[in-house]
Order: C-alpha cells, then sequence, then structure tokens
C-alpha cells in the first residue's frame, strides 16, 4: 500500500481508503480512492501506520522527519493536528477563511455532517487581526510547542440598569476627575456613577464618567470641555473609551474601571442598588476595530479574566462598536 | 489659630504646632512654629480642623474646595495622603528623588526615626520609568479615585538547578524550533529543556533554548544560525529574551516559557528531575532597560501572578540585567 506525494497532495488507493478514511477518518475520498492533506500523511508517518510517502516528483522516500522538514506541511499544523488527534477527535483541514481544520464531535467523522469547531493553528508569534476572529477556535502553539484553546465569539452584551437621572447637576471640573459636591444621592445609588469622597462626601466621577452625562444634560457642566481635558491626558483613545462606555450605557450595563484587572472596564449588567451590587460580569477591553492580537497578549487577558471569573470581552470600536469574547477551552 | 498660605507653604504659630504637630503629626517644626505642606492643610481642611486658610497673596480665605482647585496642591496627593491617615498612618511630604511622602510605622511619627514606607503617588496615567522602581511603594490613583499600592523591589534571582550535560548532541533546524530526534535523557529530565513530543519521543526546544544549549556547546549546530532565526521571527526582542534566559541558567534558574501567563518566562529555582516538579516561583517579564511602565500594564501583570501565587519579576535588559519585583501591598 503505497502512498504518493504529488505537490501538495498525497494519494493512495482503495486499500488506502478502507484503512485510512473509512476506519480512521483521515482524509477525502475521490473516485473511490484516498487524498491526503501532508499534515494528515505526517500523522500516519509518525504514528508509524506508514513508513515513507514517495514524492512524486524527486522519487524520494519520505519518512516523519523528511516530511517534516520539508516545505510541504507546517510544523504547527503538524502539532495541533497530533493534539486534536490525541484528544480523540477526527477532524480535516479545511480551506474555509480563518480556520484550518474543521473538528468533528467525539465519536463522529467527515462522513457525518456535524462540526464542533472550527480551528485557526497559529504561532505565539502570528499576529491575529482582530476583524478575523469571532467564528473560530483558535489553537496557539507556544514557542516550547505546547497547545492552548481560545475560543472566540460575538456576544450580545446587554443589562437592566436604568435609573432615572435629574438634570443641571452643578459640578466642577478638577485636574482629572470631576467633583460633584452636592451629589443627588440616585446618581451613585442607582446610577453607579462616580466614588464618594467619604459617606454622603462630595461625589467624585472619572472624566469618562462626567462626559458621558454632561452629553445627556445630567451634569451642568459643557460636555465638550471634559471631551477635551480627556484627550489632553489620554490622547484620541479618550475618544474610543468614550464611545465604548456610552455603548455600555445605551445597552443598559454600567461599566467602572477595570484598572485593577489592567482592563478598561469591569461591567455591572443588573444594579438595582448600590448596596445590593454583586461581581462584575466582564472584563471589557477597549481596542480600534483594525487592532492586531498578539497571542501573548490575549493569553494574559484570558487567563486573568478566568482567574477572577468574569469574562473577558473585547470592544472593537471603529465605525460602530463590535464585541468580541474569547475564552479558554479545553476540546 | 490661623493658618496661612504663603507661596507653596502654610504656616501657623505655636498654637497650631501643639495641636497639629506635636499632638497629631502633621508638618514641621520651625523656630517652635508650624510649617505645612499644602497637601497637610488641605486635609486639615477637609477634615474640618480647620475652616480656612488666609492667602498673603491675594488676602482671600481658601476653604477645601478653593484650596483643591487652585494649583498649590495636586489632587493625587490629596487622595492619597488621606487614604493613608484614613489607614491610620502618620506621614510626611518629602523632596526625596522618587517619593512624595514618607510613612511612619503605625504609632510612629515624624518625631521618631523610622520608616514604614517611601510612597510615591502618581496617577494611573502616569508613564513610569523602570529605573526609577525599586525602593518605593507606589500608590496609584485611579480613574475613579480608587488607590492600590504596589511595592517594587530589586530581588536577588537565584537557584539550585545544575545538571551535567553531553557536548555535540545532533540537532535539527525546524521553523520555529529544533528537534533533537534522539534526546540524551538527562537534557529533559535534569535540565528541564524542552518538551518531549510523546514520552521518549523526540525532543522539541525553543529558539532560545535551542540557542543557549548550542552557545555552551551542547548542541552539534551553530548557535548564530538559531540565534538568526530567532531574529527573523521575533526581531531584537529575541536577543534581549536570550541574555535573560541565559542569566537565569546562569543563576541555576531554569526559564521556562511563561507563554499561559501572557509573560516570557515562568521560573524554577530547584530542579532535581522532572518527575518531582513543583510550582514554578516567578512569573519574569523581558524589558528594555529604558522601559517606561504604564500603571495598567503593571497592575495586569501583578493581579495575574498574584492570583497564580507567582511572584513578578521585570528583567531589565541593558548592558547588564537588572531585576524588579512588583507586588501587592495593602499598608
Amino acid at each position: 500500500m503505497e502512498l504518493t506525494l504529488d505537490g501538495s497532495t498525497v494519494r493512495g488507493g482503495r486499500q488506502a481508503r478502507e484503512r485510512f478514511h473509512d476506519a480512521r477518518g483521515y482524509g477525502r475520498v475521490v473516485d473511490g480512492d484516498l487524498e491526503l492533506a501532508p499534515v494528515e500523511a505526517a500523522h500516519l508517518l509518525y504514528r508509524g501506520d506508514v513508513e515513507t510517502v514517495r514524492d512524486a516528483g524527486s522519487g524520494d522516500r519520505l519518512d516523519f522527519r523528511a516530511l517534516l522538514s520539508s516545505d510541504v506541511v507546517s510544523e504547527i499544523d503538524v502539532l495541533v493536528y497530533k493534539d486534536l488527534r490525541d484528544r480523540g477527535f477526527y477532524l480535516s483541514p479545511t480551506d474555509e477563511p480563518n480556520a484550518d481544520f474543521l473538528v468533528y464531535p467525539r465519536g463522529k467523522g467527515p462522513w457525518d455532517d456535524e462540526i464542533a469547531h472550527r480551528i485557526r493553528a497559529i504561532s505565539e508569534r502570528t499576529a491575529l487581526s482582530a476583524r478575523t476572529l469571532g467564528e473560530t477556535v483558535l489553537a496557539v502553539v507556544d514557542e516550547e510547542s505546547s497547545i492552548a484553546y481560545l475560543e472566540t465569539g460575538r456576544p450580545d452584551v446587554r443589562g437592566t440598569t436604568d435609573a432615572d437621572l435629574p438634570r443641571g447637576v452643578p459640578a466642577e471640573l478638577l485636574d482629572d476627575r470631576v467633583f460633584v459636591w452636592e451629589p443627588p444621592a440616585v446618581l451613585y445609588e442607582r446610577g453607579f456613577y462616580g466614588q464618594p469622597l467619604d459617606d454622603g462626601g462630595p461625589l467624585q466621577l472619572s472624566l469618562l464618567e462626567a462626559a458621558a452625562l454632561a452629553r445627556r444634560g445630567v451634569l451642568a457642566l459643557p460636555a465638550d470641555e471634559i471631551v477635551e481635558r480627556g484627550r489632553t491626558v489620554e490622547g484620541e483613545r479618550f475618544d474610543r473609551r468614550l464611545a465604548v462606555y456610552r455603548a455600555l450605557r445605551d445597552r443598559n450595563v454600567v461599566p467602572k474601571t477595570g484598572y485593577k484587572f489592567g482592563a478598561d472596564f469591569r461591567t455591572y449588567a443588573d444594579i438595582e442598588h448600590v448596596e445590593e451590587l454583586g461581581h462584575s460580569e466582564l472584563l471589557v477591553r477597549v481596542l480600534p476595530a483594525d487592532h492586531a492580537f498578539a497571542p501573548r497578549d490575549l493569553a494574559l487577558d484570558v487567563r486573568l479574566a478566568h482567574g477572577v471569573r468574569k469574562r473577558m470581552v473585547f470592544a472593537l470600536a471603529g465605525e460602530t462598536i463590535e464585541w468580541l469574547s474569547v475564552s479558554r477551552l479545553t476540546p
């Protein structure tokens, strides 16, 4: 039973098809014969199911080592393919955009019509355009060849916090925050705006909170002046963060600073009164829509969010705001 | 009892000295009278111990709000000073470089000769030059006016892992890693180099591990070729990381990838055999010596390290490698 490498396809006959495809989910059937992607052939070679593959071009016989050293297959693909096989999955290489493998549910294979995961196999050194994420699972191979899986999604971010706020509340812009010297209780207690200096004392608003409130007419301060100050201390990042802050409030979700978690916001979906405040649910990081992630940064954010039992969500700020969730997955 | 603001000093007489300095640790004594920094006067105003301070220049009487809105005192300093007083400390403003306040041990004051913490008060938006850290505690005021304390230090990083390695081991450079097809057991088991593809299978070395081993003559591969490949995939960052990798190995500490923690390395100080591997102790992030931290990034690293019970250490790579530890502190 001979397998032949022809360009970037490995071919075998009927017997190979029965043994590897029909019984074990490798490759695809073409006219009753077997076609394998090089990564599938590499796995058969690694396992010793096949000893060599004949290179139709050179006539050479390639073993696992020779195939891995050649250009027809990437180490990354081989490592991820092997890892998923070791976890008991059948999977097939795919030409879909942003995906490298279709993984079937355990116990199913390419002859069924069900897909458990679309997997994108990358090195930890590959920059990842945020736009291409949201449907696939990332299999990130780190520099020491361990593999971590990250599930990406496009969540619907919504809450129920909606307090009736007064208008024209006097406030004062200091260097880097706004003080409301005599704050209406509803502002903090129901809207969870600001931070009292002491119980019942003046309310300190962040520039983001103040700008959003001023735009709604709640504060008797010109919003533009606050935004100007925000840009002075933070540059254009302030505009992006304000857009996301307002989008979250529009969705009845309360954003508070995520500074202690290294994020832009932590969020509370359902606040009735600050005295019954639960844990925040999301960590939100604001990014420009054309951002490219370093997988290492992604790993850091997801690990931290997981550790504090929150969900990591990226707000991609462009013409509109898009939401991208990333979480750990053990396939 | 009148206090007078004169330029950037607030002065009071003997009675003020007795009441505020001798009894409660505010200010310093000059010729039997009291001198306060504006931040101390602001705190007395906020508490209502003093109603107003007379501005010697304009003749105006300034209350807390007026003093806070003026240029003589920063909100950040006022918030940090208040927080430390609320925690039961006496503290004094200082002119020391990289510090804003000297905090005395609880129960002690400026008349004693003991200092608990040197505190640097900053906004979360202030960039922090790595060179200036190592002796002070950072009090970081976030955009919503909460304060977090970060202790910085200059740790001695050392371990006891020291395996006798063979020389001239054959190895093969693939795209982004090095394979040792027939690895001597000591390499992985005692030195904790690489990651076996399967138990007893070929050993996968990262480019860093391979470059360090090649430089020592352990691998029969030209080190320069591996370094060249590292630079191709990572740029000059590879050289910095290799320098830190080698410095850690020279100190008998084993660096393994910190990818899953978003760091460069996690480290093991005392490995006898991989089968008795304990938890790693440090997370190491490699930075150029002239790096300036965003406090938010610092918060993220320190939070994550704390969550996984490791110590966060930054390796500042310049002519030499300097080690900087940062950890959470509750004063």
